[in-house]
């Protein structure tokens, strides 16, 4: 893909980004009255609408904001967001009654409540999701499909639906056709599917501290011994940790979220994804790579994957839709490189295929270019959302909070007092309706037990703010 | 459930009965003129409505023909079916050059192709199923959806699906409600995650001999080992046989097909079903109860389940619709007894959740009566084919061919002469566009060489009976 030149960018985005620098370098300090839209516009030659445009998205990351009647002022200053959570050292006493297992039970049960602002699942409301056009793609299927979807799919998945999603991994360098791509009941499956596919009961699998409940959850229902790397709040797991780990341990495959992992949200950058792919090639160990949030991204361009630098098929890339476009519709993939035949294989026998209809659907909702122009519109919502949260949490959690900065995906990882027990304060807050992740859910071992999860994924709005404040009192009644 | 009176049936069949005992006891010989639709009507006191329907029902079931301008005449007397096949006895010598697994991939890959007489897929042609009235329920589950199917749907799948599946329980006798059931992708997932449930690697599970490829295949993949337990014809596996083997091999489950096993067509009796059932539960060994055939029985009633039996919930019980509704929505359903919990947690870890859509289609399409309704024709369809196809068979094949006698489901089984390698002649039949399902790929150590599992599915028509001609001369030239 050709790399975008900075001229390539719309205008109003240049004088943004210029005005968006003076603000980081305090040359507009938060509470500065910005110029005129008038002044704006003749200062740098623009017109009015570029220059409205430029204040409107500023507007929209948070960093300024209009006062009715006198202009625009500085809001927000990025450099002030809170110090990062610590990468994981060794486990930390954890005081509570009731087990890990436990824990995920009772917090995610409740997730449908409506009545909640719930902070703890890390998946999209359905008010930022295309329902109408994805209905029209289902009665398109329902109309176009020879047997009414009611016939079998094929195990690897519908023939479309695989070139559609082939041509996905064009945005992070990827070339690939319909043959290589199996369709997957969401990537929790895509997941299962490669660990059996990579390993035997007994083995060991390195994946990331803290990582997804769901990993090690069903790495030790499959008889699997998990091997934990802690994560670097920005930038993910280390190549070089993993080597020497390698020389201690029988690891015999890694599942690891190199990009926007969850719950650190942090994203290994290119040289490090290209040195791990390296590593795992040297020692021909399975690299399973979850890529389901690589495509909410708040950058300019897509992170690339690990599998972009995978030359002799030894990475499994996975990924889904239920994060950006429809959770209930449970459509996953995996790219499994040299294991592709067994992959299928797999498919076949625990599953025998995927729902015919949905994926005629969806083939039909890509080929038409809707995801690409839905995406653009959820990337932008869910940066905005995540830069006024991280407000959000400035003003009202005690001031020694430190919080996540992702680049992407759904979730704030936020490190509290270290007395502070968090499943203690997830079940103070459900007294108030508010819902959120304890840390200890995190970890196989119950690390993590004064941090939190915080998802983002619900716009900005009053209820919001209020619950914020609820857990912020509750943190600090907490702490003394 | 009250179980039916003689008197409670209309008077046409009660008359068609009368003379098909006449026909089996050869009274009326084949070939014989049967009394005209009039005489017929002052003889029983009937109308001649009545007395037509009597004549239709007969023909349907294959036992007459009607010649244009001449009447009804006798055409086939049941007592003349070919003998039954074999129970397994050992191992027979396999001379093949492929392996089980590659037989398994070379038969079920070509499946879709429509130039094809397909005898080798049981599930049902798609005009044999209410695809029109499907649609409507989904169009109605895509309108009724609060958030048009696109949340992820409960784990254990769609509580107003799980109340309908429960009632269908209701049949067979069972009682159960919504919390009892687990929704799942398809009865193959069923299975697997009542193996994951009741099992760990290494173990020993029991299964019938000839059985289902799926089930040995996955246990393979389970890490687990199959134990294989001989399937009598007509009443399926021997409670007795359990016992003893009980005694000798540290069994931890059974997955047994108990009404229309698969590939032979035999129905356990319920005294054997309860017998199973009480064995088992003094045992405290779970037997996944494997029921997808159960609703498409050509009796007067439906067999009844080892469910039915379990008052200790260690009958784990699996079903679909994929047999009998829509392959392509892969709506499976296990009620699981004592295991309920454990199982729950299994699909949240493997798959998180079901397609929300297609869950609440079916649960519209139950609820309002509809799957009676089309069950109703559906086996009478099947019936009708079963008994066309045995005739077929013995009017092509050696006479020295044995076929199963089943009275439900999809397939015949078929004993060919000892000589027969039966991939040896799906190569062939494939040269001339027939498809068969070799009897190699019913068991894990390629058994059965010279038997053919032949799926009925298909409505008959002169294609089907040129496809029997072709390979009932094939089988004569290859066993010579």
């Amino acid at each position: 893909m050709k790399k975008k030149k900075p001229g390539d960018d719309p205008i109003y985005l240049q004088v943004a980004e210029g005005l968006e620098k003076m603000i980081g370098d305090e040359t507009l300090k938060i509470g500065d009255k910005l110029p005129s839209v008038r002044m704006l516009s003749e200062e740098y030659g623009i017109s009015m609408g570029t220059a409205f445009q430029a204040y409107y998205h500023l507007e929209g990351k948070g960093l300024i904001e209009s006062r009715p009647k006198s202009g625009y002022y500085v809001r927000f200053n990025l450099r002030r967001l809170p110090g990062l959570p610590h990468k994981a050292v060794e486990p930390e006493p954890v005081a509570t009654e009731v087990s890990v297992a436990e824990m995920i039970t009772n917090v995610f049960q409740r997730t449908s409540r409506e009545d909640f602002v719930n902070f703890s699942v890390a998946a999209p409301p359905i008010s930022l999701l295309p329902a109408a056009k994805l209905n029209k793609s289902l009665v398109h299927a329902l109309r176009a499909s020879r047997n009414h979807g009611l016939q079998y799919e094929h195990s690897q998945g519908n023939p479309g639906l695989r070139r559609q999603l082939a041509l996905l991994a064009f945005h992070w360098g990827g070339k690939y056709a319909a043959e290589d791509v199996v369709v997957t009941a969401g990537c929790m499956e895509a997941l299962v599917m490669c660990l059996k596919a990579t390993t035997q009961p007994g083995d060991t699998v390195a994946i990331e501290n803290p990582t997804y409940f769901g990993i090690y959850q069903v790495i030790e229902s499959l008889g699997l011994k998990a091997l934990e790397i802690a994560v670097d709040p920005l930038t993910g797991i280390d190549p070089q940790q993993l080597e020497t780990l390698l020389q201690k341990f029988p690891i015999k495959a890694c599942v690891f979220v190199p990009t926007f992992s969850n719950p650190m949200g942090s994203c290994m950058p290119d040289e490090k994804k290209k040195a791990l792919v390296q590593l795992i090639t040297r020692h021909q160990i399975p690299l399973i790579e979850d890529d389901i949030y690589g495509e909410m991204y708040f950058g300019r361009h897509r992170p690339r994957t690990c599998k972009s630098f995978d030359t002799e098929g030894w990475v499994l890339y996975c990924s889904s839709l239920s994060k950006s476009l429809a959770p209930g519709y449970r459509i996953g993939w995996i790219i499994p490189g040299r294991f592709t035949k067994r992959v299928i294989q797999l498919k076949m026998m625990h599953t025998v295929s995927g729902t015919t209809l949905t994926q005629e659907a969806i083939a039909h909702f890509l080929s038409i270019g809707r995801y690409e122009y839905h995406l653009k519109k959820l990337r932008k919502a869910l940066h905005t959302q995540c830069l006024r949260y991280q407000q959000g949490i400035l003003q009202y959690f005690p001031p020694d909070t430190k919080v996540s900065r992702p680049q992407g995906g759904f979730v704030l990882w936020v490190q509290l007092d270290r007395q502070l027990n968090a499943y203690r304060l997830y079940r103070e807050a459900l007294k108030h309706n508010v819902s959120v992740a304890p840390g200890q859910v995190f970890s196989a071992k119950g690390q993590f037990g004064n941090c939190l999860r915080l998802s983002y994924a619900r716009p900005w709005d009053a209820e919001v703010e209020e619950a914020l404040r609820i857990l912020g009192s509750l943190i600090r009644k907490m702490s003394k």
